[in-house]
């Protein structure tokens, strides 16, 4: 049974968390996924997404591709998998369409090399690779790219917003390999204190490679911390990569008509403070593309960030070498007020009988493609408590990547 | 000019902050200052509270004095000094007493060797000094010298909250010389993950021999951290100090009636946990005392929490070695939900004339005698900004410390 105060940890601003989700039961979910790609993922030693550099590559694709068939065709294993073995977050994301189907979802091309092949695409305008963040231009040696991309955020989120509005919500995940450490490059641009806030998707961290690649960037640019702090675009532009911008235009606008998700941990927070940001120096319905939103008002747009929330799984919000809740203070401090709750879902795989779930438990995996928010909307939907989603996560890994036959998805 | 958003830093649940002060400027403070003293504070390395072991003890006594006389008579350098040099806190608290006054002030003594020489003084039931956290049994080998105290806290925290409930506020400071290690001791008693979180009067913090203490502690009582979840008197009474039940109970009782601040850091932060976990395992009105209540009923006993914030300064929330945000969070999953917001007045010393002062800038200092809130009410109510306090503070350090003439308190 779903007990939210059971089975959701509070990170953030706990007091605006049960106003969040008692908002929700009524409301159909709508799972947007947004996908990129960011060479820094090439950078060695900084991503366990993906067994291999060459596997890594094919991780968004094969996330997207598990969200709309229930399978990834072209991937050996099934799913991307973490080098030491231990299945991706998809089969948590994975488990919950299936407890939720049919599930309505959107996948969002930010710059991939290749689009997925899932039936509703929504490539944007601006979408193309990033490169690495060492290079100091991340999406290009200005501000356009990341402009194109967060004004095509906004009219999409501006009309998914409009039309979720009676009965939806919006759950917004990513899938972007790398994206830990151009999230450290995004909060750094900023000015935030994030040098120790990020998590990874392994055990140690990589706290001082990914310090090193984003002080790569920052000197390839001639640039140091808190350079774009009032140039929010710019930092994304220099050292963060193509969903941020567009995640950021999505949430902003979508969230001015329903609830909105930010479905993932501190790349989630980047997204928010970037948007945040945004909002606070650049108030978007001044920006050139205003004018290209069928009408979104000052004041809907102003109180946008109530409709907020940002929802991840307990190993980040315990990861011992994060620090999601020192991020919020940092954004609310730089760019608040934010009335936004962060909450975790209290996922826990200590007692799976498959040795590749129990992983989770020693930090190999955290969080992607959605996983702690897909867990809290099954479980919300669904009256099941976190406990309860385990055995349908067990299945899902049997079916993808123990290939057990007989299994319906 | 006094602008909240600006002159505070809000560190947990920041969206609870401006209900908070905004309910304070039509009603007048009551200064409470609880004193006791801790046999902690005479093992080596833990307190910088005071020039030398001796001057260490008199520090709680020289406080209380400052307070409500403006100066300590019997303090050699007028004031509790750090061993570097740097003033202790209590200049800043009597700053705001001299900007405030007459500042109504209660010195309530949980528990020194000789109680300090001032008018308005109750000792409490229960109250004596405490025994080393090391003995596991600071405050004896069972609980009642801990319920004791915390039902003498109760009793008089309803007798002041009923007294404010028309037009007043508490503000409940402390000064306990070796505080930081017996709130560790509390913290890890109720079973919290407190270990690197509590800050301290020096710049490197003292984690090692705080938590060496600590565990010392509960060897010699044949304890473990958590051992006293369910037992939260017993967990001040095994590793904590007098103050933390007086003062757990003072805002239990007051905070049914009247806006309440907790004015410290860390320390302030274990007596929150502390009162949360009596109200959550026991609620107060079952306890023994009620019958000696006048009569608290018990929905005001609940609701109480909406009362409360913990106040401190900014060098304690962004202390490097300290962590109160994950104290917040680790009460709040343990023991939640508490609406309770954690500011702290945005004091900066690094403008002043004085090098002694420019110390607390290098973490020498960090609070104390509910210097935060002091600083935070004195600005509340005197319309006053952050900056615009450091020439009173000033002031009264060249009155107390250097003694210079011809200056009005």
């Amino acid at each position: 049974m779903w007990q939210p105060e059971h089975d959701m940890l509070k990170i953030w601003q706990p007091a605006l968390a049960p106003t969040f989700w008692e908002r929700l039961p009524g409301r159909r979910p709508l799972f947007v996924l947004t996908v990129a790609y960011t060479a820094t993922v090439t950078l060695p030693g900084l991503s366990g997404a993906g067994t291999t550099a060459e596997l890594r590559e094919l991780t968004a694709t094969a996330d997207a591709e598990i969200l709309a068939h229930g399978l990834a065709r072209g991937l050996p294993g099934g799913v991307p998998s973490n080098p030491t073995g231990a299945p991706g977050p998809s089969i948590i994301t994975r488990a919950a369409f299936d407890l939720l189907a049919p599930l309505r979802f959107l996948c969002v091309d930010a710059g991939l090399k290749a689009s997925p092949d899932v039936p509703d695409l929504e490539r944007l305008e601006g979408a193309a690779p990033g490169a690495a963040v060492t290079t100091g231009q991340a999406l290009g040696s200005d501000e356009s790219r990341a402009r194109l991309l967060f004004e095509a955020g906004l009219r999409l989120g501006d009309e998914l917003g409009r039309r979720e509005a009676a009965g939806g919500y919006l759950v917004l995940a990513e899938s972007v390999p790398g994206g830990t450490t151009t999230a450290l490059g995004l909060l750094l641009g900023l000015g935030l204190d994030a040098e120790k806030r990020v998590s990874s998707s392994m055990p140690g961290n990589a706290h001082t490679l990914k310090l090193a690649a984003v002080e790569a960037g920052l000197a390839a640019g001639g640039f140091s911390k808190g350079t774009f702090s009032d140039q929010p675009l710019r930092a994304a532009a220099a050292l963060g990569d193509p969903m941020q911008p567009a995640v950021a235009g999505i949430a902003l606008a979508a969230s001015a008509y329903c609830p909105v998700i930010l479905a993932g941990g501190t790349q989630m927070a980047a997204v928010l403070a970037l948007a945040a940001a945004l909002h606070r120096h650049a108030p978007f319905f001044s920006l050139p593309a205003s004018q290209a939103l069928s009408s979104a008002p000052s004041a809907a747009v102003l109180s946008s960030f109530s409709n907020l929330a940002l929802v991840t799984t307990s190993w980040v919000a315990r990861d011992p070498t994060g620090d999601l809740a020192g991020l919020g203070r940092e954004i609310e401090e730089r760019f608040g007020p934010l009335p936004v709750p962060y909450l975790a879902a209290r996922l826990n795989f200590s007692a799976s009988r498959y040795p590749a779930l129990r992983l989770y438990e020693q930090g190999y995996v955290k969080e992607g493609v959605g996983a702690g928010a897909a867990a809290f909307i099954a479980m919300l939907h669904k009256n099941l408590s976190a406990a309860q989603l385990l055995p349908s996560i067990e299945q899902t890994y049997r079916r993808l990547v123990l290939k057990e036959e007989n299994i319906e998805p």
